[in-house]
């Protein structure tokens, strides 16, 4: 079965991160996809310090392989959360939207494997620099805030300005995404819209269906006008969002519009006033499996891939 | 070397096309890449059909080896150089914005292999249907006219839609991004921005610098608005039009904005006036060289990260 540096750096099965979804990826998900293997992340988002606490404790209490926090470092609670996984002996941390320099002396001192999530070189180099464990370049395709560069261009350009692990992220949901991945680089990857549809992915039933019926062309990305892009189903949510940027709707109305429109997709399934994050490979998940069961799919088939690679320089 | 089905399929030595860019790819390039062992292909673009003729003739006075004409649908031209290509006896065409099933016929009758670019599985169905020779999968990290879908989740897709052979295009300026297009399925791959540096690439010295000098963020995709996004190089001109775009000009003061701009940015060079074309990958771009140096590197590279993979199965 198919192992990387990844593997024995975090002690992990298979190189297989699940993405910290923010309002998705909370303990039981993150417990799921560690025992299957992987690594389970817990979604800090801009939730309060304890709720984190709780979900760390979710997760210890379903399974004792390593198990990581993301952390959106615009929350109000990133100081607090920062504190907590240090506290509670997280193994992974991973970071998003911002740069974590100022948390990287504790959090090594804690032991804790410090993996930034970037889109761009000077990210990778920087956060090279600050002592990151490895990094998670993350192309546009995927779901939520999004960088520009896709994932095909994004990792060969990070691997050639890093000497850390990379692991890919963004429109990898099944095997072949991981071959293509190592390919470009990676010795990991990370999938966040392929664990949507899994077992112990607690969103609402409306929002798992949507993923798994999406087609192709089922995502787009808003708030390209304020700054932060954000890839989510083509609702009418989503339609209305970009009439209204580019209608020339005034800032903090476009603002005041996105409002708790992510809590209301996962927990109410409203396709009016809901956002439903998703990365463009939503019309790959064709089923709800357990969270293990997705690992293994994926790792396996990728494997089949990697086998065959040789036939094309014979 | 590496081989696949598609250089049976076309007479040609490596799995590699050249993109056919308006107003940049000529009988000169086409010829140059053709005689390097991949598919040259000469753009019509918006050109008279007698513009056409003019550049198979020279590119057959280069090379004896097949050549290719992109057809871009929409052009005004369309039927002449659609007639043109089967007089000429062009080996493939390739086809862009749009469905040239009405042409399918003439063409097949002619002995032409007719491969159109596609960005979505819907298409990939019909073009399937119609009688296609194979398909390139475009994704949205290409330069010029884009869609919506990437590379990484474009290329899957497709082959899970067709039994056709599939050619990757879309970020790919090295060995990697072949290695990683095999993974996921395709059986060769489309370069545009790659070539641009080619010796044989007769745009203006200030664009092919500006490739050669471009970094990682270096393009960025205006045209959204009027529902023909391109993606170019962030110039002056990016920058002016984008703001244009959300700023509520009228379409027809924003449809004239762009008017002109390729043919000044490949024949003049302005920075000002001239919309430069590119994929995402030009940062992957170094240096000028020979056509058939391009190809022999890239296949080589593509060959020795293909013999690594099956270090991940151990």
């Amino acid at each position: 079965m198919i192992k990387s540096e990844l593997c024995e750096l975090l002690g992990i099965q298979y190189p297989v991160f699940q993405g910290g979804m923010a309002w998705i990826a909370d303990g039981k998900l993150a417990a799921a996809v560690s025992d299957g293997g992987g690594l389970g992340i817990i979604a800090a988002g801009n939730a309060p310090g304890e709720y984190v606490r709780e979900q760390i404790k979710i997760a210890r209490s379903l399974t004792d392989k390593p198990i990581g926090v993301n952390i959106m470092l615009l929350s109000p609670f990133a100081d607090d959360v920062a504190q907590i996984v240090t506290e509670e002996k997280v193994e992974v941390v991973t970071t998003g939207a911002g740069n974590p320099s100022k948390y990287m002396k504790a959090w090594k001192e804690a032991g804790i494997k410090v993996i930034p999530v970037i889109a761009s070189v000077a990210m990778a180099k920087l956060m090279t620099r600050v002592g990151a464990s490895a990094l998670i370049a993350e192309g546009g395709e995927s779901g939520g805030h999004v960088g520009e560069l896709t994932t095909m261009v994004l990792v060969p350009q990070i691997c050639d300005a890093t000497d850390l692990p990379v692991i890919a992220a963004g429109g990898i949901a099944d095997g072949r995404g991981v071959a293509a991945s190592f390919m470009l680089g990676a010795c990991g990857v990370q999938m966040g819209t392929r664990f949507l549809s899994a077992k112990e992915c607690t969103i609402h039933p409306d929002y798992k269906e949507k993923i798994i019926k999406a087609t192709d062309l089922c995502t787009m990305v808003t708030g390209k006008r304020l700054g932060h892009p954000v890839r989510s189903l083509r609702t009418q949510f989503a339609r209305n969002y970009s009439k209204a940027e580019y209608g020339g709707m005034p800032d903090d109305e476009l603002e005041a519009l996105a409002t708790g429109a992510l809590r209301i997709a996962v927990q109410e399934g409203d396709a009016e006033k809901g956002c439903f994050l998703s990365g463009q490979c939503a019309a790959m998940v064709k089923k709800e499996q357990p969270a293990a069961e997705i690992i293994k799919e994926v790792i396996e088939s990728a494997e089949q891939v990697l086998l065959k690679a040789s036939k094309w320089t014979d």
